[in-house]
């Protein structure tokens, strides 16, 4: 039998950077644990524009499909900004989401111990934080037709349509539902039922769904007090199910509350492949951070966390995906900080490399 | 000449409590300070719907239309909650903020000093923390057509429109740019330009505006590295410009920061009118809160700086609005407090009318 393939795309800025460590641990896990992967790499982003004058080259997104994961970096920088919408480097990310139709966004907003003091927010209202968003990915107001620039009477008007059938709510809230069952059996689906039809769908569909998940306790937020609610006591979510946009801004706010942006992982999932997998892609939670490229500072933990969860959702090695992430927690513990996670006092960060050799050490 | 003309909508849930201590205030101005208001009241939200069956009856749309204020308390709670969409309590004030054309939202996220502990965030992140946000309030999602729930195929389908015209968010636009000149000439404009057309004719638009306030530092940022940002370090702000959907999450974000959300006044403010005041609907950010309505609990502060702001917006009174704010500012450092503005170990918490009266007594 053949090993699991990936494929990397490592993108823009500090993209490279980060996945240069995991690229290190899957070696070790090969090495080590037997655990071998056929690895294979390719551009995303500004770095395929470059090459291909398109964000995303339609061999790689066939790449994409027969894998069975992708693990991307980051894309986007101050050298695209100027590009026209329909080559930015974020439409290659857009493209191997809907494509690949990865429907559920897994975004862990978990608190790590070491790190509590580093939040904004005081640390008893973040100390042990554990929340998991899911987030629609491949519907909403990010795929809507009709879209675009117009022209009207004698000015332009910008369209874009929130859009959401049945069965798109349905098959993400299976997923959240799924989710909730192996944790804390809590999920609170946000929308904005008061104010859009599209949301009242969404409440409809998510009720009816919860219907096969008696033991989940279900409730229901408007998405702005979602995001007050958030902020003032996180601790209250289990699981938070909620659309594409809404998702987009809840998860980076519930990512800041816990003081560790460079270390929170992501996941996207879809329909189950010939051979039982997920089609499944792996990114962290961070962008490709510019400010910070090629200077050797990033931290690699979100990346390589997010191959944890690699290891847990589409290669069913949830041991070593424990073990992968008790390894980063020990690297923190232990004091070991990039620069990202110190205070202005806090001495001297480590490299990106340092910090993916200190998690193989670990390991 | 007639007094100036003030409608009060005290709506549901809480809206009358804490409306009835504005009343007093109004009538301290009166009897203090000459400034004498014709004062009327009407209904709005699920008590409109009760007596009328629609959330806002014709007539007191039309009266709004002729006042030179609205004052409105608060919509909904649990009893509307199985309502149609088209009778929801909500609809009332969406109405009133469509028809009467309120374009700019203005939102003071403010941290009240005597109140900087009681925010989930550290003390030195929010202290002193003064933002506004201007959120257009016309347009976008929330009235864009199509919009609905229609059959296709075998199932539902929901739809909002995403919708801006260029002159739609040059007002705002406007608006943002003249309070920044008043503050401290900083503005940051947030939308998602990297996913949504609609968001790139906003920074298209707001960069022309910028053209005439040369003073004024534009930057502009994703909404949801907004929520981040406002989240990690808020003081980097000083007026923010949004649309719609992003400004009511961003701003109930942004509110509940401060710690202060029974605080948090708001003002609709649309286009001059005949006699050179701005159409305007003054509001709490909070909302009916119907697990305390009923109960003399209500914090009344934020309905009170509502009508602040309206003596500065509407009616020309920065001085007295002045007063007003350092009159409840001087309650809260002598320790007065409702019971949301203390820890549960606080100690007795006055009622709302308690409170009105200590905001009196320091007039
Ligand atoms: C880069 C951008 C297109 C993307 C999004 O808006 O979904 C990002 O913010 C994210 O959350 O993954
Ligand atoms: C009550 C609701 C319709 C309203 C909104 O969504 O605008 C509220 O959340 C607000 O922010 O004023």
């Amino acid at each position: 039998m053949s090993n699991p393939s990936i494929l990397i795309l490592p993108g823009d800025g500090i993209g490279p950077e980060v996945m240069a460590e995991v690229r290190k641990i899957i070696d070790w896990f090969g090495a080590k644990r037997g655990l071998q992967f056929d690895v294979s790499e390719d551009l995303v982003g500004g770095a395929a524009y470059d090459v291909h004058g398109v964000p995303l080259a339609d061999a790689t997104m066939d790449k994409a499909q027969e894998v069975d994961a992708v693990l991307l970096g980051a894309v986007g920088g101050p050298a695209y900004d100027n590009l026209d919408f329909s080559v930015k480097p974020e439409r290659g990310l857009l493209r191997l989401r809907k494509e690949m139709d990865l429907f559920a966004n897994l975004r862990p907003a978990q608190c790590f111990d070491a790190l509590a003091d580093f939040s904004s927010l005081k640390t008893d209202v973040v100390a042990g934080l554990d929340i998991m968003i899911v987030r629609e990915l491949t519907a909403g107001v990010y795929f809507g037709e009709p879209r675009g620039i117009f022209e009207e009477g004698n000015e332009r008007v910008g369209i874009n349509t929130q859009r959401y059938t049945e069965s798109e709510i349905e098959r993400g809230a299976r997923a959240a539902f799924e989710l909730a069952m192996r944790r804390n059996k809590k999920l609170c689906s946000m929308e904005k039922a008061n104010v859009m039809e599209s949301g009242i769908l969404w409440r409809d569909v998510v009720t009816e769904v919860a219907k096969d998940y008696p033991e989940v306790e279900l409730s229901h937020m408007y998405a702005d007090n979602g995001a007050m609610q958030l902020v003032r006591a996180p601790k209250q979510f289990d699981v938070i199910y909620t659309d594409n946009l809404f998702g987009d801004i809840l998860s980076d706010c519930a990512a800041m509350l816990t003081g560790s942006l460079g270390m929170l992982p992501s996941a996207s999932l879809g329909a189950p492949m010939a051979n039982g997998r997920p089609k499944a892609m792996y990114e962290p939670v961070h962008g490709s951070a510019p400010d910070i490229s090629g200077q050797g500072k990033a931290n690699p933990s979100a990346c390589i966390l997010s191959f944890a969860m690699a290891l847990r959702y589409s290669f069913d090695q949830g041991v070593e995906a424990d073990r992968l992430e008790a390894a980063v927690e020990q690297v923190l513990a232990d004091g070991v900080r990039t620069a990202d996670l110190m205070q202005a006092d806090g001495g001297t960060p480590v490299s990106t490399a340092e910090m993916g050799d200190a998690v193989i050490a670990a390991l």
